[in-house]
């Protein structure tokens, strides 16, 4: 197994590969927290640290034989986490933003509970931080995209498999920003931040160019966009369901349609507005049994 | 048991009471589909009826003793469903509208199974539009609102309680629009749309004001906020899970906040953009045990 623990700030075809793997091969990714361990106790606030040493990804990997127009599946085999978490808010994030003061918050994460205040709760471990380098460029770790990136989908946990296009050769995959525990939309701008430790199969589908990741969890297959706005983010994650739905089941775009107007779920990954940070939606459907895999990853 | 068949299509305290009750009382609401019956086969197009005879919600019922500043709720013990129902696109509507035809599409609901082309999947029966009377004047019952309406909350299913403010005596509650699959968001416009019949047991909280309705439901609470656009109705309703949770838990606001980063979730409940169909958000944490209950039915 390759251990890989060296990180990047941003995801780049320019990045030299951490390590290089072959498909099928497991990998272990150590991750630092989503503050680079900036965050030390609840004396430390988000306006005190270092703002370009955020969101670090671990990595990157290249993939051998990945080309440009393949797709890079990622299984999550397992996520160990650190002892604690940080919860903090940060200026004007979110929704209560405007009701809420700066604060940080260190959350017991032994044993599998988290602990906070007196209430105690299952941790979900999750990764925030996923994806491949684009084909040119640079495009910062706290930032979603087409490549994935800070996606923060909590469904992007032990068990989960993950599709991202590939863009360059190798395809150059990273992770980082774990989550002890988050809720869908992070709508305080931090979900209990901690380091740690995720092991992933990584597997390579030659020839299925995608246009957004996937995330097949829990029985679901999302489709995973983000943009500036709603409607504009929401149009291609639903867009990208229905061509893999035409594509696998023979089916035309309309019938595609009513299918997802009565089974497919539209769901909000991230969604820390009014900041300017971009929304992160997913538009899933179930795995059906009886239809065909609408990605197959052996064929 | 009372049972109720006539329906309206709007929300209204200049409404006359289709029946009173007691709190306690079980009511049988028999209901019409969304189109009102108006579609009767694949041949009918939504281009093609009386849209002014859209959503139409049983009732309303007059609650003894309910009066302003209560909440009402109102558990929902079963829903019936029609052996067949309707599956619609509309024109325009919608995230994938620009790539789909206008079409309809009858589907079998026998057996508590779903049929379309060659899936089959199980029926997972909800109700679209449930509420109160706002205070004055009139609200469509194709309007979601503070009063509820068309919220389109797919968690309003057999097993939910849900809960509204009352703003008018008696509170004047409704519902229809009953869905025998819908994916959150109805990103189509419509569900598999059909008639039925709907078991509520309606119950009485004394001076709980609450500012948007609520949906308890799989183990979690939501409040069910709607508006033209997301970053204010995402606002509202985790302002109304904020101000719950301060009020139960005797924590700050900024707790309150951190908590719902961690372990709220933020989910769409009805979203047909870019039509100029408001959005209906929920934001929603589970019942956590070990806590007292954000809203105790009895006290």
């Amino acid at each position: 197994m390759i251990t890989v623990s060296d990180f990047v700030f941003s995801f780049s075809p320019d990045h030299p590969p951490a390590a290089r793997a072959l498909p099928g091969e497991v990998v272990r990714f150590v991750t630092q927290d989503c503050f680079c361990g900036q965050v030390t106790g609840e004396s430390v606030l988000t306006t005190e640290i270092d703002m370009t040493r955020l969101n670090p990804a671990t990595g990157p990997v290249f993939v051998e034989g990945a080309e440009p127009g393949d797709a890079l599946f990622a299984d999550i085999l397992s996520i160990d986490i650190a002892d604690r978490g940080y919860l903090c808010t940060l200026p004007d994030y979110g929704p209560l933003g405007g009701w809420s003061e700066l604060r940080t918050r260190e959350v017991d994460a032994r044993g599998g509970v988290l602990r906070f205040n007196d209430l105690v709760f299952p941790a979900r471990p999750m990764v925030g931080v996923i994806g491949t380098a684009p084909s040119e460029g640079s495009v910062s770790c706290e930032n979603p995209g087409a490549h994935g990136g800070n996606m923060d989908c909590k469904l992007v946990e032990a068990g989960a498999r993950t599709f991202f296009p590939v863009r360059t050769s190798g395809a150059l995959f990273q992770l980082g920003d774990l989550h002890a525990s988050m809720g869908d939309g992070e709508i305080g701008g931090s979900g209990v931040e901690t380091a740690g430790s995720v092991l992933v199969r990584l597997g390579l589908l030659k020839d299925f160019p995608l246009d957004w990741p996937l995330v097949e969890s829990r029985g679901m297959i999302h489709a995973v966009a983000s943009g500036p706005e709603f409607v504009d983010t929401q149009r291609e994650a639903a867009r990208q369901m229905q061509r893999l739905i035409t594509a696998a089941w023979g089916w035309d775009d309309t019938d595609a349609a009513l299918y997802l107007a009565a089974r497919g779920d539209s769901a909000i990954c991230q969604s820390c507005k009014p900041s300017d940070s971009d929304i992160v939606l997913r538009v899933g459907v179930p795995l059906e049994p009886s239809m065909p895999r609408l990605v197959p990853t052996t064929r």
